[in-house]
This record gives structure tokens, C-alpha cells and sequence, in this order.
């Protein structure tokens, strides 16, 4: 059981591969697209951030990172088959248990993690860096606050048909030069747990310095935390052994 | 109570004016956007299809056109205000109470009959004609039977903000030229009835010649038919005076 | 344009008839609902709570009112046909318009602003008081913040059929102990705010005593409070004068 | 690519072991609930309907039965371990493309097959049969196509908190005399696909018997068959190497 807590634990996990091994990459993202991600979240004093990657030891969450973890990042792109299953089921368990809220940045789409715990292939159509603008869809949603009704970035193309579940709230919806859209921010209840989708984030391109991609993901990570759940969940089906309505001497 | 019906009786409501007024909108449509829909649901025999309109004798919809009609499409533009509340009322109860179906196009998002069944003030953003290309957001749903990943139209901007409740399923999404997007296909259930929106259709273009545009409103009508409900629906609720689980002898 | 704000201004409406016209409502809620519920939220400094009433003038909700509410919340019964349509289409529009969310309570179900902002005839089947257990559906979810898996409550029966439209988020389901369920919690995004249904509150029973029902209403108002929006948003179709792309120098 | 279908092969996949190994059981479904199923099925003269169980070769889904299956049922309870993790992954791609519908019965809420194509733990709580009142929720639903507003079964308890994503469509929900409720009819769209899961039909009592949920389960067929998709689906994110916009001249 949990209280409201004061200060969130935030884990950003990056695959890390391309900012090691591609010169254009590491020049955009000289200390990770996670170290980049951690840098706009630090600001917040009730954000405590920490970084993971792939190769670190236990593929960086290992089970005292992991089960200390209020909101996991999780960026991904060329080695989505090498992260452990096991590590997957325990994330899947602990985002459906309401323990952690889950946040799948650009090609994670593709990842384990994202397929596993929302119900999809993750397929979807991509192409060429291009202009995209990214249109507001729900000015209400917590996610949307402080972003205005559109706005623009140089992206990768990602597209339709995205193969996903139609999502609790959709909150994006972008629009490319080439004559393609997609479903760009999308909310999903899974379980006791959050999870949020969000396309920017292409290796070679500087959407994580966008102001807007910045706030949306500050947004996110506070939309994306657990609720205060005041009764157990553990992951089984428990059997009832007695008559809920006997209390009221029928 | 109602059979599963063989014959479904549609009625297609079009407001009427600019194909009578402007010789630009009369050349696209001669028999009205009305008559053109009416041509391309005609040749299916499981359909009995009636054409009404504003000027006609209670705007077109007296009881016993209503009364019979399953599926009721809509066409309006400049005209809203003058739709009676009366019969806006009289719609809007006969959705909500199963026993009949409707779809409304284009310029209709700002109809009456529009804002309140679905609960919306159908604000959207508009502009200039211009290439859309719609795409099939949701293929297993059976408003897409048929439909390619995508299709190219000529029409006027419609585009986000477009201030509807978030649909049951979003169906299409459409790309404008322009640098914009809007959702396109929207299904709502409502009551117990079927509510379809459908932005194509402006009275200077020629999408309800489209073929796409004409197979999704085929594919929408026998969607949107009423359900067999088999137990009565009345405008009102119902004081329950008894005890369902006495039966169980408790 | 709003920033997100400090104080919330929620303005709690009621009919206030049965409270003082009948003993043993009154017995139950001396001060009137909206009275006992005001006492719930008065502790938290971050809002600021005011009374309104039906036989107030102007219905309670005078423009300057209405005008700086930033969550309204509304108790209606035996004069829902007697509150002005006027004063409807002004909160339908302020909560379209994304300043203001409403939280609509028991039988306010078939309410003029109910049927109206959230696009539904309200109708439901009632009956005699009973045993009701509350059920947590959406443990993820800020209105369930604090809230067990279940609590019981004793009041009148509401029961499905409701005609309601599926809600974005459906947050609690209720058992009555005649054989009847409800769904008892439900939230709605309209237009750029969002609503809040929730069942409890019958003028004889003391559900706005119970501390979960107190803990939802509470967690409601911060729920629906309008979002941080940093742009214009009227009532009307902006005609777009532009191409968004032109300066992709295409 | 597939044309509309003229007959649905269907395909009764069933655990078969209850049946086979408890008196009890087997008393009331001698030709195992799968048969029973296939009984009702059977007379629909525009459904070839196939049956498989877990002990049959390859485990009674070798690929062409598979892959010339239109609409799969699944009943599991005691061996969903023994289901191949290889077999589960065919299932939820075949789903994902739109080759095939699912529809999930039951205790299947814990198999394999439900929890990777929905995305879900499938958690829920149990416990002793008794009196349950299913409640129709969505009377414009094709699933509630000839169903009254309720009906009686004599079912194991299966009660909140059930752990699945809120579904695109709740259709049921159910009463149990102990004070417990139940989702217990729900529809997702997954990928091109869709999938059912239904909660009736413990394996000691008659609930295929009944009337009603034999038209629900004739209904959810023809609900969840594949959709007419005019383009190809693989499994795979596909490059796109044009510009869509390109024909326009721009």
C-alpha cells in the first residue's frame, strides 16, 4: 500500500547504443538522449532522477532500482531483442500492479516492453526526416497543460496505420509533409498502471530540446505516477471466502 | 420492440439551398447532395430510401417520415437555426432510444441535430480547398470494409481543434495540404442508437461522387441500423417495485 | 488564456428545495447539501468555495458568478425543468470552452446541464433505498486516489439501464442488494473541460457523510479543475487564412 | 487481402481436460463444452465450425487449421501453462493482422492467448457459484442483439477488481448475490483485429445451455469475424520510399 508521496522516483532507461556509436548521433546527444532527458527533469525538486542503460549491469534495473522505481522512460531503437524477458514480465507486473507509471518515447513503439504491456505489435509505416506539426487533441488532458494548439518539429516519419489499441485519451495527433499522419500521443490504463506513448524523439534529430516535447514529457511523468492505491495488489486471482452482503443481516 | 428488419427504410435530410442558389454547387449536384446520396444507396435492395429537405411541408420530417426511418443522414450548412428545436428534440429522443440510426456529413458538425445528440458545441477550425488525403485509422471496424489504408479527396479544410467528444472509435484521420490534420470518421454510440460523423462533403466538391466516400456511407448505414432491442425504451425513468433476487429465495 | 492557478474557485449549486421543505431532509442536512458539501472542501486552503441556489437570484449563478468558477458542482432533483435554458447554454459553453469542470451529483442525472453538456436523455430505472457496495473499477485513476476496492453505502436505488454515453473513464460501479448494478463513477472529456458524474447523494440518506464519498468529491474537483490552456478558445469555426506549411519554404 | 466472406470458419478451441477427468463435469457437457458450443453454432448454415483441444496434435491448432480460421474460441482453466508460448504468438498475430476474430470464455480470462493479444495480467477474484444477473449495457451493440435488458445465470462468482484495459466496449456487467459486480462482457479492438471475452460458462454449470448466452456468442461471432481489408497486413514496419504529396504538383 502506498501513500501519496512527495517525491517521485523517475528512472530513464535508454538503450544507448547510438550516442556510443554514430558520431552524428553523439553529436546531438553528447550525454545520451537519457542524459539529455534527465537534465529537463532535474529542475523539478520533487523529481528524483536517476539514469539506466542496456549495458549496464542487470540491463540497468536491476530489482532495488526497479522496485524503487514511481515512473520508468523508456527509450529503445536497435536492440529491442536483446533486452531479457524476464526483465519485461517484471516491468509488465509492476506497471500492472500500479506500482509504476510507463512512459515509451519514439521507437519504443517497437520495443518489449511497449508491446507486452499495452496489447500490440507496435507496427507501424516510417520514412525520411521531414517537418511534422504536432496538433493539440485534447486541450483538457493534464498532459496537454501549457502546450499550445500545435506545433512543430523536424522528425523522423513515423505513420499510419499504427497498429496499437485505440488508447484511453488520444492526445496528439501529428501531421507530416509528405502527405502522412499518425496518432502521436497516446494514454493508456493498463492494469492499476498508466502508460503513455509519445513519437518525437529520433536519434539524429533535437526534438528533446524542443520547449513543448520538454513540457509534455514533464506532464507525462506527473500524469504517468502511481495513484495512491490503499489496498493490496498482488498479481493472482484471490478467492473469496465469504458473503460480502452478509453484513447487512438479510 | 423491433425484428431485425429486412428492408431498411433511410432517410437522407439535406438542407437544400445552395444546390437551388449557387449555379457552381448545382452543376456538381444537380439532384442535390440529397439525390446524389440517394443514387448510390438506391441500387441496394435491402434499402428503401427517402429524400427530404429543409423547404419541404415540417422541414421535411413530419411523424410519419421520422417515425419510419431507421437511418436518418444529415446535410446542413447555412441554414442550422431555422431546423426547429421541436424536431431537433424529436431526433435526438428517437436515437437515444434505439430506433433509429444517424449519420451526419460535413458541414453538418455544426447542425443542432448534431451538438445535441452527441453533446458538443462542433466547433472546428476551416479554410480553402485543398488536397486531403483520408486515412483508415481502425481496419477491423466495419465502416473501413473495403477501404484502402488511404484515399486522396479535393476538399474544403476542416482541422483541429475539433472540440467533440472523444469518439467510441475513431474510424479515419485526414491530412490537409495545408499543414493540417482532423479527425474525420468518428463513431459514437448514444442511448441506445449509433451516431456516425463524416467530414466529407462540401457542396462544391465532388466526394460523394468518390467511391471510397460512397462505400463508407453504405458501410455507415448498416452500421448506424438500429439493434433487435427486445424490451420497450421509453423517454423516461422507470421506478422498479420489486425485488429481482426474491426469485432466488433468499 | 489561463495559467494554472493556485486557488480554485468551486461553486457549489444546489436546488435546495427538499432541504427546506421537508423534515427529515432537513434532519439530514441542515444546511442543505451544498451546504454539508462545502463543509468537506473548506479545509483545503486551495480552494475557495461558494453556495449557490435555485431560488437565489438569477438562479445562483449570476455572470460574475459563474463567470470565476472554476469547478461547479450541481445537486438538482424535484425543479430541474425550472432552471432557465439560458443559464444551461452558459455553463455548457464555459465547460466546452475549457473554463470550468463540472462534477454532476445523484439526481442531477436529469439535470438540463447534464442531458445538455454530456449528450444523453439522463434516463435511468429507481427504486426504494437499499444496500449499495461501491466498487473501484480504475485503481490508476486521480478520483480513486485513497479509495479501497470497495465501501458500502446505504441509498436509493439507481439502476441500469443508464443512457449515458460510455465514458472516457469509467471509475466506479455499484451493486444494490435487489439485484441491480449502476454505473456509479464516470468521467467525460466535453470540448476543452471535462465532467465528472458521480451516484451517491439521495436528500434522505447521508452519503455526504460517508469519508469516501467525501475522498471522491474531493479528488473530483482537482480532477476536473480546468487545465493550464495557453490559447484562445471561442465559441465559433475560425476560418483559417494561412498555409501552416509555407514556411517549410516548400 | 480478403474478400467478405459468405461462410465463417470456426473454430471451438477447449483445455478438454475437466470434461474428460470429473464426473461431475462431464455430466453436464458429455461432448465437452466445446461441443456444446459447436452444437449451437452448428445450425447457422453460413458457419463451418471446427473443434480443438489442448491434447489433440499440435495442440489442436497445427497451421492450417489456424490459418483458415476466420473466428477462434478459446475455453482454458487448469493447463493454460501447457498452451506453447509459440502457438500463443501465432494466435495474437493472426488477431493483430486481422486474419481472425478471438473471442475468450471464461476462466480463459488467465490464458496465455487473452493476456498477450489484450495486454493485461487478467487478474481477478473468484469464488462459490451462485445467483448472477447479467446486465445488457449497450442495447445498440450487435453482441446485445436480441438480448433483454437482463437475464439469470447460476455461475461461479468472477468480480472486480478485474484487471483488463477499459474496453472499447463494455457491453455486460453483471450482479452476484454475495455483494459482488462484474464487467462481464467486453470488446476490444487490437491491432486490424477484435476480440470478445464473455464471463459466463463455469465448467460445472449450464450456462452454454442457456438461451442467451448462446445468442451472445452467436452474435459475438459474427461480430468478431475479419473485416473485408483490401490491403496486405504483415507483421513488420514497412519504409515508406515516396512522397504521398508529390502527385499533387506542389
Amino acid at each position: 500500500m502506498s501513500e501519496k508521496k512527495s517525491i517521485l522516483n523517475v528512472t530513464v532507461w535508454n538503450e544507448y547504443r547510438h550516442e556510443r556509436n554514430e558520431q552524428a548521433c553523439h553529436d546531438v546527444y553528447p550525454d545520451g538522449i537519457h542524459g539529455c532527458i534527465k537534465s529537463f527533469l532535474d529542475p523539478d525538486p520533487t523529481l528524483n532522477v536517476r539514469l539506466a542503460a542496456l549495458d549496464d549491469p542487470e540491463q540497468g534495473l536491476p530489482d532495488e532500482v526497479l522496485n524503487s522505481t514511481d515512473v520508468l522512460l523508456w527509450w529503445g531503437h536497435m536492440a529491442h531483442h536483446e533486452v531479457s524477458d524476464a526483465l519485461v514480465e517484471k516491468i509488465r507486473d509492476r506497471v500492472y500492479r500500479g506500482k509504476m507509471g510507463l512512459i515509451v518515447l519514439h521507437s519504443g513503439h517497437h520495443s518489449k516492453v511497449f508491446k507486452a504491456v499495452v496489447g500490440t505489435n507496435g507496427n507501424l509505416s516510417w520514412g525520411r526526416d521531414q517537418n511534422e506539426i504536432v496538433w493539440n487533441l485534447l486541450p483538457g488532458h493534464p498532459i496537454t497543460a501549457g502546450i499550445p494548439d500545435h506545433f512543430e518539429l523536424f522528425e523522423e516519419l513515423y505513420c499510419e496505420p499504427f497498429y496499437v489499441p485505440q488508447p484511453d485519451e488520444l492526445v496528439f495527433g501529428s501531421w507530416f509533409e509528405d502527405g502522412f499522419i499518425f496518432r502521436s500521443g497516446l494514454c493508456y490504463y493498463r492494469g492499476a498502471g498508466k502508460v503513455f506513448y509519445f513519437q518525437p524523439g529520433h536519434e539524429y534529430d533535437r526534438s528533446f530540446y524542443n520547449p513543448y516535447v520538454r513540457r509534455i514529457i514533464q506532464n507525462a511523468v506527473k500524469w504517468a505516477a502511481p495513484n495512491e492505491i490503499v489496498y493490496p495488489i498482488e498479481n493472482g486471482c484471490p478467492c473469496i471466502q465469504y458473503k460480502l452482503n452478509d453484513k447487512f443481516g438479510q
